[in-house]
């Protein structure tokens, strides 16, 4: 693709959510599974949460993509994260992973290491979780990143190009790159990193566009600007967290091309 | 009953769940849990969430009723909503079951036809869903329907007469049936399928209505015709899916009997 | 301390929440678990929710404090819990207790029993739970208290004698014990009651202070003062509980040490 979409890649994009609604199998967390699968049907995605080990197979290999976020494992959830992503492989089906505090916890970077053997379409993090996975020194604080994202943009070229991916560093600025192409999205506010669970939400929403659009990274750039463009709508309507959350489902539902592609600011 | 409820029957269920907060166990799944507490919360009830197979039995013989959803389910989870359902009805008490993708997923499906062994008062799903348990051949997709509920009532009234549950099918219109009676609600709007959760929330409302009416088929008509009339309510108050979410919990806080009565529409 | 803080101890105790952003592991339930991460990240601090037995002790060892709540518990999450405060008492990093539902089934009190022997900075819980783990007959219905909060505090101030924990019954009115000292505090409104995961809020609040405060005594009533005040806050701008939850968000966001100090009632 040229890296700077235009309001015709939207709406076609949107349509094809919005008219078809892909089944995004979302195995995520605790914390955010009612977030990300509200912030889905508001765009027009059929969400499912699945993560045990007797059915995660079965829904992935079936759904429009699925998207593996490690926020709050346990080990069934480990373990059918594990089949799952075997079973999208098989069945040609793209996931992203979201490897929420890997650097920060032995046990989850194992798993997300284990994970990227199963080729991940997109890998989408905070510049702690990117470094650490890409092989860098360079924990996060629990959940949150110590590190910009620009950063991280040397490591998401590393790991892009070791693990087939497209990578997503989420920050002030987002930046996109499949190892060799890089862009950074600037759209967004700061109140986002003070309402849990957006760049979770980021995830399912690149799982959305993974189902409907066959370039990974035309699908990431797509995703991260919705958010960052949904996120300016709402802050536009709440200037506090808690309003800003139902404001930003709100703004995912109406949201239209033509206000992505003219609020888009890409670098 | 007569089919169609008065004033006076829905004032006394909201003086009965008011005045009583009746506990109400409500085994549901990760994406729903917040919505669903605090809509019985709102109602007047009294929420419990337990899952796990150590205390399910033990709460689920004291509660007023039980709701047992299969939204995401777990090795324990499953094995404790066996116990629970054992247990309520040791007990005498209602329970409710809410079979969550029942028909896309072999093990629920296996585990819902089993789970009706145990004799639910109500089961409440989509079209999807009941034609799914029922025996015919209608998977959806994911945890959405591709019926319409319309499809589904000749399956609801075989699967009330094999399981002696009444059974409900959400859908644009909510169909009430005995296995002989049936009872149309065309209260609710269309944005409701665009707000996670709002059928999970029938049930969880459902349990609530089960615990101050003997009569279950009573108990699910006036269950369904709360969700419909506060959804109207609602989408008054706001148009897209966020704030709705949250006008949503302040109808039912806000609702009367009256409001109720007069906004029901049976068919 | 004296038992009634000014404007410079809320000044200081904000600060260095709002600039240090404490990491706080918070093993909650599926309920609250959105709730009390947006109540943290509102406040200024940076929560983390891991329940597992791989990861829960690695957490705990490095976090400004630990959060245990018995809401929704496993198997794997209870063993969990165990692991992390033990491994929060070696590293001696302070947690606190939320015993929800504690006297009302047989698990999690025998669970709760044992947690207290890794010596927990407060324990926060209803009049019935508070009474329960004192060892006093008075169970509760559910998670919900059958007692106010003033029948508890002989029971409050026996527990904390008993543990070595500040202790902290909520109710109407918020009781601070050490087992010598009580204060009350008159803050908060009715509402709160009918919202799923306000007390679990107040336990999650009550970390991110002890994270900050050397003292436990101290920590606790700033933590009550804060959520008391942000409630009345809230409940000036919206008197319904949907729109109620997200207005206490966004007050726990605005708040400045001012409004606490001068928004304060104690008794």
């Amino acid at each position: 693709m040229s890296p700077a979409p235009v309001e015709a890649d939207f709406a076609a994009a949107l349509s094809a959510i919005r008219n078809s609604a892909p089944l995004i199998h979302n195995m995520t967390n605790i914390v955010v599974a009612n977030l990300t699968a509200n912030a889905l049907l508001a765009l027009g995605a059929s969400p499912a949460m699945v993560e045990n080990t007797e059915e995660a197979a079965e829904l992935a290999a079936i759904a429009g993509a699925l998207v593996v976020n490690l926020g709050t494992l346990s080990p069934d959830w480990a373990a059918a994260m594990r089949l799952a992503t075997l079973s999208a492989n098989a069945a040609k089906r793209p996931w992203l992973l979201d490897p929420v505090a890997v650097g920060a916890l032995g046990y989850r970077t194992r798993l997300a290491a284990d994970l990227l053997r199963h080729r991940p379409a997109i890998i989408r993090g905070n510049a702690s979780e990117i470094s650490a996975l890409a092989g860098y020194a360079a924990g996060g604080k629990g959940v949150d990143s110590t590190l910009a994202s620009d950063a991280a943009v040397e490591a998401a070229q590393l790991l892009a190009r070791n693990s087939g991916a497209v990578v997503v560093v989420s920050g002030a600025v987002d930046y996109v790159t499949d190892g060799s192409r890089v862009v950074g999205i600037a759209n967004g506010h700061a109140i986002m990193s003070r309402v849990t669970g957006m760049g979770c939400t980021a995830s399912a929403i690149g799982g959305a566009y993974l189902a409907v659009i066959k370039d990974p990274f035309r699908a990431a750039v797509l995703a991260m600007v919705t958010m960052g463009v949904a996120g300016e709508a709402a802050f536009a309507k709440a200037q506090a967290p808690g309003t800003f959350q139902t404001a930003f489902i709100d703004a995912l539902y109406q949201i239209q091309a033509g206000d992505l592609a003219g609020g888009m600011r890409l670098s």
